[in-house]
């Protein structure tokens, strides 16, 4: 090899910009994307909303049980003990009729209070009274004194006629699809799904299943980023397509590009971003768009670039002019683990419009030393223990995978500093950044 | 109404079951279902492993760089500035030949460690030495003193041949996923998934979709946790049929039960398990199987049946003998939630031989006052504020679904106790139990 040739492999070392400014800028790129759908209410679990939801009714509907017993009017029980004639009898479902001084109406739950009815009474409070003839009209002995108000539900003490019960830009989950489903809606307004192509560089990569362990060439790994990264897209919502392994020639990455950028919203690679790494994805981006190379202050997953590749305006399907996004991300799987969830999982929300793109962080005190400390802001692999202490796992490597499966989370350690046992540091949750 | 009719709807009140103990009858219950599946190693994200996951390789497969650099001999560079020749070049999916004294190779991140070399110096801390001649070997001079064995991956560091990697019981999740293809899985064993029917009862619900908001009948409402218990089954991992409202008609009812029961693995109903609930479910399970019927001490949700269904043996196509699961939840959108999260989910990743069934509470402060104990152990709505506190929802009744969709989890209140601001409380989090 020359001299001329590794020059051109090592540009000078640029400054580390912070993780902030870094998110910042993606998501000042992310623009919400256009296309908005309809879907069945039944389907929306992880949709962003794309309208305010405003109820047409009160939910619910009339003043209600909440327990199964009897209606009484709290006037004609003053001690325990009184006898009330029991005249009706009210189902979820019916309607009562005006209850008399001294009139009981046997209620079940869910069932409408009658008019003149100001307490329920649990019919474990209660006691029949003996009668002799079974056709008698019954009575029922109230053995506590019922308070004005006790176990009914007032009608719109969940949802009153007019109020925006969701916004638009909330991430749905099943709680919000039954709120959705109590004031009548069957179908939604919801963000398009990012459509997303996944692909990897690197000629050193094997898809499992294609070679056995057994055979793997020398110096060959088997592809595992493309895998958690697809499952995360997809818990985000993204439609995702799977180009595969690009081989590290020029015109092919073109031509995956290219192809990619007319039907997708994000171009999203593994591997390639390094300083000097031997790759044609850089100079394909930057030859078909444009192209941002980020040294970020982060351990693991210092290198990442955010670029675009401009669409074919001919091929494209109208919908969608312009440009698609490209996020190269670091090949090291827990480089490209952490990044897609510090920096991917916002921006991909973003593209579908939700207002909260960031998770909250807890503060918990580390069980464990971190002598030594890194001059990038670090973040670690922990895991909660039953104690509501950190563990760390032994080994912060970012090509240890391992640390990811074993850990429940991270601990956003900053630059510079160490970790003594009892410190109070801070955690993010795999299972809010997995959501 | 006579006295006959509401003496049968009124049995003795029974005590209260601990919710622990209702637990753990519900689990000695959930024998994990026979039925292994294949599925690719891509979609098997949120499966339940049904196979120990044993590493037939090293990864990485050999010692590899963990820069873009130099591979060095450390006892060449005893000092800052030691020039040395640069004899080759390695990238990643290439093999190195032996590094002799005096001699650098090029190395890019993942590239084989070639030997003879013991270190990697990152390419930033190197400076080439400017030569006259563009084609003679280049040389490279070290900025830094490099420690034996720094930048290096060793080989096995992430998984060492024979280890077992994922363990049979696992929950699958992204970063599973990659590293059971790290090791070159395509394919994974895992339980097939539960199947659930789902149904509501009770005449007072209606569909969203079928009746627009003003032409609601009185007393009517419509159905919503039947949306959010599809999603909630749906996140866990089940295939769920949907059987709609079933009328509140006895004959209706039995004849549900039993198809559903043919093809089901667990029939799952919300409504009409309250003490004197008037419906047909608890005496046609009753007649087609078994049932037990709880007061729960818990609020919300006091009321929870565990049952089962005989399959027809004709019918049965075989592979599902025996008995259909049955689990009727309160009606309460509220209870129902709740009782899903606390009882249901583990019933059903436990069907799927899932370890681990319980999800790690959180010891976090609360920041109100909840100046009135209840009776009963207390699943309070709450959600984490940005000081790490907890706020509490101001209406927790059991009909306030409102209270599910702003919360973001559940404080554990055991019975009898009021919490003052600033109390230690235990927290479970819906994004855990969610998923």
């Amino acid at each position: 090899m020359t001299s001329a040739q590794i020059a051109s492999a090592a540009p000078p070392r640029p400054g580390l910009m912070p993780l902030d400014e870094a998110l910042s800028q993606l998501l000042a790129c992310a623009q919400p994307l256009n296309g908005v759908e309809t879907v069945a209410t039944f389907d929306a679990d992880g949709r962003v909303l794309a309208q305010d939801i405003v109820s047409a009714l009160q939910v619910p509907p009339q003043d209600n049980s909440s327990m199964d017993g009897y209606a009484v009017r709290c006037a004609d029980v003053r001690s325990p003990g009184a006898p009330l004639r029991v005249t009706q009898r009210i189902a979820a479902g019916q309607a009562g009729v005006a209850l008399q001084t001294g009139e009981a109406a046997r209620i079940f739950t869910g069932a409408p209070i009658p008019p003149g009815a100001d307490a329920v009474v649990m019919q474990e409070d209660t006691v029949l009274v003996p009668q002799a003839d079974a056709s008698a009209v019954p009575e029922v002995q109230v053995q506590t004194v019922p308070q004005p108000g006790q176990w009914i539900r007032r009608s719109g003490e969940d949802v009153t006629r007019g109020a925006c019960v969701l916004q638009s830009g909330e991430r749905l989950h099943p709680a919000s699809l039954g709120l959705a489903a109590s004031i009548g809606l069957a179908h939604l307004q919801v963000q398009r799904k990012p459509r997303v192509a996944l692909f990897s560089t690197g000629d050193e990569l094997v898809m499992p299943g294609d070679v056995p362990p057994e055979a793997m060439p020398e110096g060959a790994i088997y592809n595992s980023n493309r895998f958690f990264l697809r499952a995360l897209l997809h818990r985000l919502g993204c439609e995702v397509s799977d180009l595969g392994i690009v081989p590290d020639r020029r015109e092919t990455t073109i031509a995956a590009l290219k192809s990619a950028a007319d039907h997708h919203d994000l171009i999203l690679t593994s591997g390639g971003v390094s300083v000097g790494e031997e790759d044609h994805i850089k100079p394909s981006v930057q030859s078909l768009g444009g192209l941002n190379l980020w040294q970020i202050g982060m351990k693991p997953g210092k290198p990442f670039a955010y670029g675009w590749v401009q669409r074919d305006p001919v091929a494209t399907d109208g919908s969608a002019p312009g440009r698609a996004h490209f996020i190269g991300l670091p090949g090291n799987p827990v480089s490209s683990f952490v990044t897609f969830l510090l920096l991917v999982r916002p921006f991909v929300l973003q593209l579908q419009g939700a207002r909260q793109t960031q998770v909250q962080r807890q503060t918990l005190p580390a069980h464990f030393d971190l002598p030594k400390a890194d001059r990038r802001r670090e973040f670690l692999r922990v895991r909660r223990n039953a104690q509501g202490g950190l563990d760390l796992f032994p080994n912060q490597s970012s090509g240890v995978l391992t640390s990811a499966v074993w850990g429940d989370g991270l601990l956003d350690n900053p630059a510079g500093t160490t970790i003594h046992y009892g410190d109070q540091v801070s955690y993010l949750a795999f299972a809010d950044l997995l959501s």
